[in-house]
């Protein structure tokens, strides 16, 4: 009997909208007359080898309706690298026993970077082991740094987020007839994409951020102060956006607070960038200073999903199984866009290996001079992608998720 | 002539419906025909006594019109507090004499207990000089705090973004195959009703928070400790909700960092309860420990509101207008509920006086025996101020929101 099962597994941080790309392959699946159970790893990679899986068929519709607006990871992840088989083959012969004993010939597994590389290193030994199995990657990540494709599922509603409560925080930040910096921090360790995303909130009725500094930048304290400073000479009320991950001129991150720009400014680490820029400006310039972290809740706020992102997650879902099916493996579907005015995406599919361990940075052409914000080029770069609104079903005016397996 | 302008005004912080009370009385003064122009105290109290104020009676239908949905304050607002009028007059003259020029016969004061008791003051110093003006108080705050009425607009709003937010975060930390606690830190220095409020975000399906903590219960950290560390025996994942005033026995605020409740537990202050208990976690029972603060957002986010708190922050507005024109003031118009299944509430009229500076609790029978969570009856309670969704204005997909005179 020729295998008919199907794997599914998740590698890395969680978004708003990895369900729907669960849901995207489980749809894929059931319309299949050659593929049969669909299997999920429990906690990633890392959880299958130790032996921990559950079976999604028999899941009720509801239940993978409510995939489409439920954040989070509802068949869990892990953050687990595996060695070059070279190196170690254990846990590549016991992965594919376990693809053996479960009949399975299709394995989905959605991550980022690294994860990708995951996905090249399995599909390699399968084929010099002469496996017949095929794997396909499937895109994620609010981080956006997936290298070729276009976007990241993910990023669009984390962007909308940050945008949507930019705004909210700056006419907050307006109440008081007083002098006040918020500095408010995204996520964003290597790259730049989700503070940049922040200008969205920006427009002519009211332009806030005013500054926005990424990792991709050598940051200095002395500039940031500068800016500041600068400002509050024309406003009161002043909103500035960092990535967690800005660095200065050494490499070494902010938020370590090791920075030895400026002697006055030395500071511990107070949990993030945000918190160690604020005292710089509490003590030297305006005494109302807030550090804001957005912390879990942009990568988690699925009410307030961007209603493409949804699509788009189940898109390369979907689309990963049919080319798994007509033959393809060891490649990470991806999204390619066509033009932006009408918006309109083709979900390719490329080589898992040259995707693996890249990370994409904001580019230079849509950073400013002044390194304190980001072009108009960015800004229609990343306006289609928090577009659409969501349908999200609710009880008691609360949203209510899907719980395949959370509950522990 | 006999004196037909209105003058708006706000006290304290911002809400995410204040503006909607703003509405509320804007439609139900230009409804009036014994009513003219309207001004506005721009930077509340403070602001109008240093002579900023402006006319919104020309203002828009549009303009007026997002205010339904838009956080924070469009007039700008000020935390001042008046004397009594025995110690000093300064302040009265200003503020009459202003009322005499600009021909104000009404005045409209948002704000909660403070507010009261700005607007008790003015109203007894007029009726001793036969000053012919009516004033009225409109509650607002998050805080929930304001004695009589059953519950203050703004609050509705800011629980239903933190259940949305708890609910979002406690699946999102249920992703990893690990043991974890995540301390959310809600505002409320006095009282616990935010951070209560995050009991909506449980259900059967998946039960968190797991403990709750306000401010109106003796907080022990070691009791804390002993409650987490027994959860964590069941469960991996371990959601906690603190109220930023918690307070030890000696009603110390835990954020000061001061409580000596344990040895080896003294740690220095770092921007709130959850920075301070998170160490606690950290260091004697789980590595994975995270500290979140609502902070801003959850008064802010208007993107979250609940609808039937923007239509309650309407009618005291209106209702406020009203009976100042059928001759009632010193009075704050208040919500009195008549029943909760259908859920139906009446605006009623009480005495500013007799709110001022009073600050209502959680009472005693909704804060469990363990002081670790909250009852039924608060949930009872809570649920019905979080229904009902909103008809919010966007473009490209951001919300739209009044810009009177946010830009400063």
């Amino acid at each position: 009997m020729k295998k008919r099962n199907c794997l599914l597994g998740q590698s890395g941080g969680p978004t708003a909208v990895i369900n729907s790309s669960y849901r995207g392959i489980l749809d894929q699946v059931k319309k299949s007359a050659d593929l049969d159970r669909i299997y999920a790893m429990r906690f990633g990679l890392q959880g299958l080898l130790a032996g921990k899986y559950f079976d999604l068929t028999e899941k009720s519709e509801k239940e993978l309706e409510l995939l489409q607006n439920t954040p989070s990871t509802v068949i869990g992840t892990s953050r687990y690298k595996i060695d070059h088989y070279d190196e170690n083959e254990e846990d590549y012969i016991k992965f594919f026993n376990f693809l053996e004993e479960h009949q399975i010939a299709y394995v989905f597994y959605v991550g980022g970077n690294d994860s990708m590389d995951t996905v090249a290193k399995l599909t390699s030994y399968a084929e010099e082991k002469g496996i017949d199995v095929r794997i396909m990657g499937i895109p994620k990540t609010i981080d956006n740094d997936i290298v070729i494709t276009d976007h990241c599922p993910g990023f669009g509603s984390a962007a909308k987020y940050i945008a949507t409560s930019v705004m909210e925080i700056a006419r907050d930040s307006r109440v008081y007839d007083l002098k006040n910096v918020h500095i408010i921090e995204t996520m964003g360790r290597s790259s730049g994409w989700l503070a940049a995303a922040s200008i969205l909130a920006a427009n002519e009725k009211l332009y806030a951020p005013d500054f926005i500094y990424l990792p991709e930048a050598v940051f200095s304290i002395d500039k940031f102060f500068a800016d500041v400073e600068k400002k509050m000479k024309e406003q009161k009320a002043i909103t500035v956006v960092v990535s967690e991950g800005i660095k200065d001129k050494n490499g070494e991150y902010i938020s370590a607070g090791k920075s030895t720009a400026h002697d006055q400014f030395g500071h511990k680490k107070l949990g993030g960038a945000a918190y160690t820029l604020k005292p710089i400006i509490k003590e030297n310039l305006c005494n109302r200073v807030k550090a804001i972290k957005f912390d879990v809740m942009q990568r988690a706020a699925a009410h307030c999903a961007s209603g493409r992102d949804i699509v788009e997650a189940y898109q390369v879902g979907a689309e990963a199984v049919k080319a798994a099916l007509a033959g393809e493996t060891g490649k990470m579907t991806a999204i390619k866009r066509i033009s932006n005015d009408p918006y309109q995406v083709e979900i390719i599919k490329v080589e898992a290996e040259k995707v693996a361990n890249q990370v994409k940075l904001v580019p230079d052409k849509w950073i400013n001079e002044d390194h304190n914000g980001v072009t108009e080029g960015f800004k229609d770069y990343v306006l289609p992608l928090i577009q659409g609104d969501i349908d999200m079903e609710t009880e008691n005016s609360l949203p209510v998720f899907s719980e395949l397996e959370t509950g522990q």
